[in-house]
Parts: C-alpha cells; sequence; structure tokens
C-alpha cells in the first residue's frame, strides 16, 4: 500500500540519520544553496527571516505578507544583510498563491496567523514544495490535521512544525538525560502555555504589545486575529510548547502514542477584566464575550500507560512558566522550582536539589556544537535549531527530525480539547495520525549534535 | 422537612460563631471538662492522644486499640503526664463497641484504618455521642459517604473529619488573602498529596519505616493495612490534604460546590520496584500485583466555574510537596516554588515573587494567637488546631467548623475517581450531599481567632 511504504520509508531514512556520521551528512549538496520562501513575515516571521539571512547555505527566493509596515521590516533587513532582495509578493489574501506558481523552491517557511496554516501548507505541496515549515497549529479542526497528513503522504513532503521549545537548552539536557535512563521508566509528565498574553491579545492598533484594548480590525500584529480564537473557541489554544518535549521523552508516535484526552476549562474573567481596567466599562470590546476559560487544564493518557497533564493559562497577571515535570521511577525535573530529586543520587533523600548542575552536565551534544551560532537568535537561541534542522533536512534530502505525524498529533490537542469541553469535558479519542505505523517508527529526533 | 431543618440549623449555628465575642464563647461550659474517648492509637492515635493530654479542658475517658505494642506506647505517655488513666478496651475488634455502650463520652476521636472509619462513626452517632472527630475518609464507597451524612442528619450530630492542612501556617495565611481579595475572584486551584510512602507502605514488622518490604499481616503500623489499598483500589486514595484547603478557598458546599470530576491513572510500578529493589525478584511480594497508578491526576469544575485540580504520588522516589496552587484574576500563589504574583503589588511584572514576606503579614489570626500551644504539636504544629477544634466546639456547643458535608464531599474523591479510572477516565458527576442547601450555606472556618 502505497501510504504505509511511504511511512515505513520515511521512518527508515529518519531512523538512519542517526547511525550517519556528521561529515557524510554534510557532503551531498554542499555547494548548493537551498531555496527558501517565507510566507508571513510579521513578529515571528521576521525571526526567522533574520535566521535565514545568517546562513550562508540558503538562498531567499521570495517572501511574502500582506502588511505594508511588517515587509518594510523585513525589506531594512534584508537590505542590512546585504543579501540580494528576495521577489516580494503582497496585495492581498492570496499574494502567497501566485508566490507559489513560481515552483523554485526548495523548502518554504509559514509564519501567518494559525487559520492561514492548513490552506499554505496544502498549497505549498501541491506546488512541488518537499519541505515545509509550519509555525505551530498546522489547522484548526480535526479534518484539518487528516487533511494535512493525507496531502503530505501523497506528495511524500515533508512537513515540520516549527516548535521551538523542543530545543530549549534545559528541555534538551532533560532529554539527554531520560534517554540516559536517569529517571527511570516515564510515568507522568507535565508541560503547557502559562504566559500572561493580555498585552498580546490587545494593542492600540500601533505598539505591538499593549497601550491599548483594541483587537481585530482596529489591533496590530497578533491582536489582529489571535484574540478573535479567545473569543470564538475554548480549548487548549496553544499545546505544542508543551507537548512537543514530553512528546520525544516518551517517544510518542514512536513506539508510543496517545490514546485519550479529557480538557477542564475554568470560567472566563481576564481579558474582559483587562479591558475594563485599561479602556474603561464603556468600551465598546467591554461587551465581547470570551467563550475561552482563563485556565484550561487537559489530561492524557498513552498506550505505554504514561500520563500528561497540559495547562493553558494565558488572561490572567501571572509569570510566564512552561510548567514542565519529567517524571519517572527514578526521579523527577520540575522547571518552575528549577529542581530535580533522582534516587540514590541526590544527596537528601526527600528533598529537592537544584537542577543547574545536572543540567549543565548532560548538555545536549546539539548545544555544546551549536551554541555560538545559537548567539543571538531568537527566544534564548532555541529559534536556531528549528531553521537549522529544516534547512539541514533539505540539504540532505533526509526525513526532517519532527515530521507531519507529530505535527498533527501535538496541533490536534487544540480542537480535541475543544471537543471534549464542548461536551462537558468528556474524554475523547485521540485520532493515530500514523494508521498503525506508530508502533514500527523508531524515534530520529536530536540523536546526534548534527541538527 | 427534619433533614433541611437540622441542616439550616447547623448552618446558623456555625455562622453565628462568626459574630460571638470570643470572650462569650469559653464562658459556656469553663468548669466541666470536656469527656473524650479514643478509637485507634496507633502513629496518628497517639498525636491526638498528646494533644488531649496537653489540654486542662479535657477528661481522657477511654481508648481502645487490638495492638497491644502500640497500647503500651500510649499509656506511657498517659503516666507520664501525671493524668489519671482512663478505661482500655481491647482485645479483638469489636473492643470499641463495647466502649461506646458505656455512653459517657462527649466527644471521640476516631484513629483506625480507613476501612473501620463508617462502621465507627455510625456506631458513635447510634450510641448518642454528638461529637465525632474521624481522621481522613469516611468511609470507602459512595454509599458509605450517603450512610455517614445521613446518619449524622437523624442524630443531629457533627461528624468532623480532622483534616489537618487546613491548619497548615501557609495555608491559612492565604485564605486570609483570598478572603480579603488579593487574588481576587478565584479561578483555578491545585493541590494533592504527593509524598514518597514506599517506607510507609512496606516495613520490617517491627519498625514503624521502612527496613523491610512486607506488608499485610506481615507488616506493623500502617503497612498493615494501608498498603492493600495499593493493591486493591486504583484512584486518588487520599485527597483530603489537597482538598480541604481549596474547598475553604472557594467556599465549598457553602455557595459554591463541586459539579463533575476525571481521573486519569499512570502506570503502577513505584510498589514492585521497590519491593524488587530492596528485597530481591524473588521476596514473594514481588509477584503482587499493584493496582494503583503511581501518579493519579483528577480534575473537578465547581458550579461557580473554578477548576480544580488534584494530584495523588505516593510510590515513587520524590519530595514531598502537597502542590498548592491559588489562582485568582489578580494573581497566584504556589507552593512548590514558595512565590506568589500579585498583579500591581509585586515589584516586577511577569516575576515570580518570594511569598514569605506575604504569608507572614498575612499570618492568620489563629496561628498569631495560638502559635504557643502549637509549639511541639503534630505535623508543624498544625494538629493542634484540628484538636482545639473539636474541643472548642463541644465547649461551646456548636456546630464544627467543618461538618459532615465538607468530610463526605473531600473523602468522595476516593470513591469518584475510583470509579472515573474504571470508565476509561470518564466524567463523573459529584454527588450533591447538602441536598441542595449549598445555595444557602455561609462559610464558617476559621473566621475568627477562637478556633
Amino acid at each position: 500500500m502505497q501510504r504505509k511504504e511511504f511511512i515505513r520509508n520515511a521512518g527508515l531514512a529518519a531512523a538512519s540519520v542517526a547511525f550517519v556520521p556528521t561529515s557524510q551528512l554534510f557532503a551531498r549538496k554542499a555547494d548548493q544553496k537551498v531555496k527558501m520562501g517565507i510566507i508571513g513575515v510579521g513578529q515571528r516571521g521576521l525571526n526567522h527571516l533574520d535566521l535565514l539571512l545568517r546562513r550562508s547555505d540558503v538562498e531567499l527566493v521570495s517572501i511574502c505578507d500582506v502588511d505594508a509596515r511588517t515587509l518594510d521590516e523585513a525589506k531594512g533587513m534584508i537590505q542590512k544583510s546585504g543579501k540580494k532582495m528576495p521577489e516580494i509578493y503582497t496585495g492581498d489574501n492570496y499574494a502567497w498563491k501566485r508566490m507559489l506558481d513560481k515552483k523554485q523552491l526548495d523548502g518554504i517557511i509559514i509564519a501567518t496567523p494559525w487559520e492561514w496554516h492548513k490552506d499554505m501548507i496544502l498549497g505549498s505541496l501541491e506546488s512541488g514544495i518537499k519541505y515545509v515549515g509550519s509555525e505551530v497549529m498546522i489547522g484548526t479542526s480535526l479534518e484539518d490535521h487528516w487533511e494535512v497528513v493525507h496531502a503530505t503522504e501523497k506528495y511524500k513532503a515533508n512537513v515540520m512544525m516549527l516548535e521551538n521549545v523542543c530545543y530549549r537548552r534545559d528541555v534538551m539536557a532533560v532529554l539527554n538525560m531520560v534517554r540516559q535512563g536517569l529517571f527511570g521508566e516515564m510515568i507522568h509528565l507535565q508541560g503547557g502555555y502559562q504566559h500572561d498574553l493580555r498585552e498580546v491579545k490587545f494593542n492600540d492598533g500601533v505598539n505591538v504589545y499593549g497601550h491599548g484594548v483594541e483587537f481585530g480590525e482596529k489591533g496590530y500584529s497578533e491582536a489582529k486575529w489571535r484574540t478573535e480564537h479567545s473569543v470564538h473557541r475554548n480549548g487548549d489554544l496553544y499545546p505544542t510548547h508543551g507537548v512537543g518535549p514530553i512528546a520525544h521523552y516518551i517517544n510518542i508516535n514512536r513506539g508510543n502514542r496517545f490514546n485519550s484526552l479529557c480538557s477542564f476549562s475554568s470560567k472566563a474573567r481576564g481579558l474582559h477584566n483587562h479591558i475594563v481596567k485599561k479602556g474603561g466599562e464603556s468600551h465598546p470590546n467591554a461587551k465581547v464575550n470570551f467563550r475561552l476559560g482563563d485556565v484550561v487544564t487537559t489530561s492524557i493518557n498513552c498506550v505505554n500507560g504514561e500520563t500528561v497533564l497540559l495547562q493553558h493559562d494565558t488572561n490572567l497577571p501571572r509569570p510566564y512558566s512552561l510548567g514542565f515535570r519529567v517524571q519517572g521511577t527514578e526521579g523527577l525535573w520540575m522547571d518552575v522550582n528549577k529542581s530535580l530529586y533522582i534516587e540514590g543520587k541526590t544527596a537528601k533523600p526527600h528533598q529537592w536539589e537544584d537542577a543547574k548542575a545536572w543540567l549543565d552536565k548532560y548538555d545536549h551534544p546539539l548545544w555544546q556544537r551549536w551554541s555560538k551560532e545559537t548567539q543571538g537568535a531568537g527566544h534564548g537561541g532555541m529559534d536556531f535549531f528549528v531553521i537549522h534542522a529544516l534547512i539541514e533536512s533539505i540539504k540532505n534530502s533526509k526525513a526532517t527530525p519532527m515530521d507531519v505525524y507529530d505535527a498533527a498529533t501535538w496541533s490536534a490537542i487544540t480542537p480535541l480539547s475543544e471537543k471534549s469541553i464542548d461536551l462537558g469535558s468528556q474524554t475523547v479519542e485521540f485520532p493515530d495520525f500514523t494508521g498503525g505505523q506508530w508502533m514500527y517508527r523508531k524515534p530520529v529526533f536530536s540523536l546526534t549534535d548534527a541538527y
């Protein structure tokens, strides 16, 4: 069967990366530049643009955006870099289709509002592009996710979701520790997105962050579109920062899979309160009814018996925390108190130990090798690695280290949690996007220091 | 209707405590000693015995236990205190019934294995005792909980579950802060019981803690009975330390109630691994199949829109942590990192602040008044307050500050979580033990510095 065969091959190709010496990996297309395009050069796209411009192995062929202000920023960055100005597509919401019609790209990066990702991924695949790096969320509905999976299989292409937290330095050190068995057999994992986004969801239409309580047409940047999801949807709207690293820790889609999911949502107060506090009770937005509960708690169980807890908390005043907890039969790490405990190794029984010395000791080979290149890259350097992985996969004609099954599985948590909440927090079945191949697929993420 | 009338009266009586000056509260039976008995003077019962012996307002009339060793310990403590030796009941599992037949007690404390609590509470009520202080868990099945509620109503008595964490100093300071509105409207709360109990669940039949991997007949103290619950049951076996304080923060059964519950259970590895590690693979207990998942995660939603997350984690190596999080529209407190954040008050936006100064500033009046008396009392002094509350309620002929509805609601989380897990983590309805009176009942817990 075509589909299964493709997946098997992808699995083998990817698995083999682990055993090829690094020198060979870089041999193949070393003289050819990778031809890249970007759809969406807003705040997030500008980050990716910066990373592409830094690389000598990339030729930026085309960029697309509908917003003149951010396009100007992008052009300024490109000029400053001394690189050749790419073709620029703009003018209407379908300018990206004209860009794809040129059929000249090895790979594309999509960094647009969530609701555009699916169409742009499908359009890229249909145009013949074999490597698509999409910002997080590859669709809105569950059906969207299946469409992207099926199209990726049909076109024998790679769709990698650019989930940067998988590459956070402490997260990768812990991955190293997990793989070396320091925590024993994995039992329970936690993560999430706990980030006060009130000044992201609202601004004055001029500043990117805050200074007003506008959104939608009157907002700028993310406030223009992201806030609509808080008005209309109730679920874990942003699960991938938490679930991506967890999926690697417990080999989801690679010997393990998510089995079922249940979400609970609190009442929604934070966004309304923020509007009233900053804009007054008579501001028109004070009448908006936000559907997104302030705290959404999602439990997932796995066929191998682990439990996963995800938290989404973006409407209330609070310090940023992804809330990681990685717990096995021998001990656990938590990021909120920057501590761990490992039986027989932590000095004092029943007492937390500062995690720093452990994280330093088990620093992942990727970080050891590339930390110079991460300097100045977005989000503490971790953004470097997602782009690096995408570009190196293209250069080596290999499967991306995170693939469409990972992307669909992580991103589908949003519609699944919406469905669970809509049913009164009933537990819903988790789809198997791999069609049973999770039993055969092997872990491939960051097995070497290559990418 | 008799039942409703009783509850209303209990509610009113309890509520009135708050408005009576402290001096009057202590006036009534000040010259009469409170006649108390204890069923169960094991490790937990000895704690309560110590607290009763310290008090000049209590006459210890009778104690009961089936274990000669712990009875000897109890007698030694009593002799050392210089108080009169109580009547001692022992010899068989129904010695407590003979003790109750004497009908001479104002109040009784039950500190026996969980599976005995319900029968002993019912027996105490039937014997005419009006104040029953039961250690945590007032029953095993949901039906047990209803039986205790109905009997308490029938006999117009008080059943108080001796949940000591409600009186933990930081927990009470946070209650003070919640009531003064510092965290704003409550949104999401977390707590649990995360305590490596492997050396409690297993010992050598001589030592109370560890030194062997025996349990049941060959174990001593809690290992004699508590471990059986890990063999036979899968659920949140010990929810009350977490949920008690949370229930006070959000006025459960007093203007609010739990609506539904869902539990997820991880695989069970910790107890088996411990046996093999300490006792070898050939130890007979290495063949025991433990049903209790190592980490059980329970979500609850409330009719007022808050979400509650409870965690039960007692089989793995880990530091002790009840994992409290109290989050409202203005900020949150977490105990694992001993930090809080309050909008507009915490100095640096988006940054945690050490909670200590706040907890000191909002130290609860009860702790301010009674901290001398808590010196040397069990569990950092908090045990003093549960016994103090029970005795003062008796002296003042008032309802106990935590009543049978609180007890049933918190304790019922165990059978509800078992049911949810048994149904494949389906969400189950939370019973309303108050029969609708939660809409009318008012908060009464620790409103003054009296008890």
